[in-house]
């Protein structure tokens, strides 16, 4: 037995998503030959996050405590409640400032193609956090592709049923474009909402 | 000082050779979200490689062993020394079946712009390992690229200059290629080393 070290980092490093056979062999000799030191640090980073990471009982995004510091946060305002797909995606809307309300992230929309129904992205724990008696409007931020469009029905129908307002972002052309450039449906998408 | 164990592991993805924010986050997230296993694997792989890894004393490549299982190969030709810059160069030679000498691996090649010289890259060792006695031609298989090139004509001068006989992989047209789409530097080439 002898060298087998290598062979398994690389296997190892293509779980990564986007990393296959030849990216992974690059990332393996490049830890190994120029940085040992990060090769160490990121074993410890994973094996850190792996084992700390859980869900925020309320917003069920990604925390080390049982609540995330957003969900926390006295100064956000319980009654608003925005509905996004990803963390990445409540990162996104962080960066922009606009939004002083609260959060619930599904960890994933739904995808029949894929096999993914309402129960894998816990929409009914969605309800239940919706209908705490304190939020007032759902704002459905899930992306404009199929499946986000899909999943923002369903929420939508469930939520209307229960008596609450929801709304879903804007659709329309994105600032500093020229309307040469943008396409159809998102122009058309932008005369119907015309305001 | 909560959910710090996140940024922590982005950060350390980042240390990847081509992987900037956007790809660490998702690797992240995919990782915690729909690999924890995965995430532990990379993490053992990591350290085992890191500690086990170091170099063959004969050909310089990744081994855990005092020589690696190339060089300790009664069947190798150990007439032929091919010099390649990586090990993944070696694996693609080793892959053809068509060679059946010793390696000696560089870790690199000769990038004056980058501050990367003679002694960074260990030619002292390869001129060593070169004059060993045994072996008789010594076949430059470093890349076509500019920095490759230099490499090869340093280290072919320094090798005539010791009385071995040096070779350099053929230049030409690939197989497989209609002379048409072929970029006129490599017909070029192919005409003057016509045979």
């Amino acid at each position: 037995m002898s060298s087998n070290s290598l062979p398994a980092l690389i296997d190892a490093l293509r779980r990564l998503p986007g990393v296959g056979q030849k990216s992974a062999s690059r990332m393996a000799y490049h830890l190994l030959q120029h940085d040992r030191e990060g090769a160490q640090l990121l074993a410890q980073a994973l094996q850190q996050a792996a084992s700390r990471m859980r869900h925020c009982s309320q917003c069920h995004t990604f925390t080390e405590d049982e609540v995330c510091d957003t969900c926390r946060n006295p100064q956000r305002d319980a009654s608003k409640l925005c509905v996004v797909e990803t963390p990445a995606d409540q990162a996104a809307l962080e960066r922009t400032g606009a939004f002083r309300g609260l959060y619930f992230v599904l960890m994933g929309k739904l995808s029949p193609l894929d096999g993914i129904g309402p129960k894998d992205i816990g929409l009914s724990r969605l309800f239940e956090r919706a209908t705490d008696g304190r939020v007032q409007e759902v704002i459905v931020a899930t992306n404009f592709t199929a499946e986000g469009e899909a999943t923002a029905h369903v929420i939508g129908e469930a939520l209307k049923a229960r008596g609450l307002k929801v709304t879903r972002l804007a659709r329309g052309v994105p600032a500093g474009s020229e309307l040469e450039y943008v396409d159809l449906g998102t122009i058309a998408h932008a005369l119907v909402d015309r305001r």
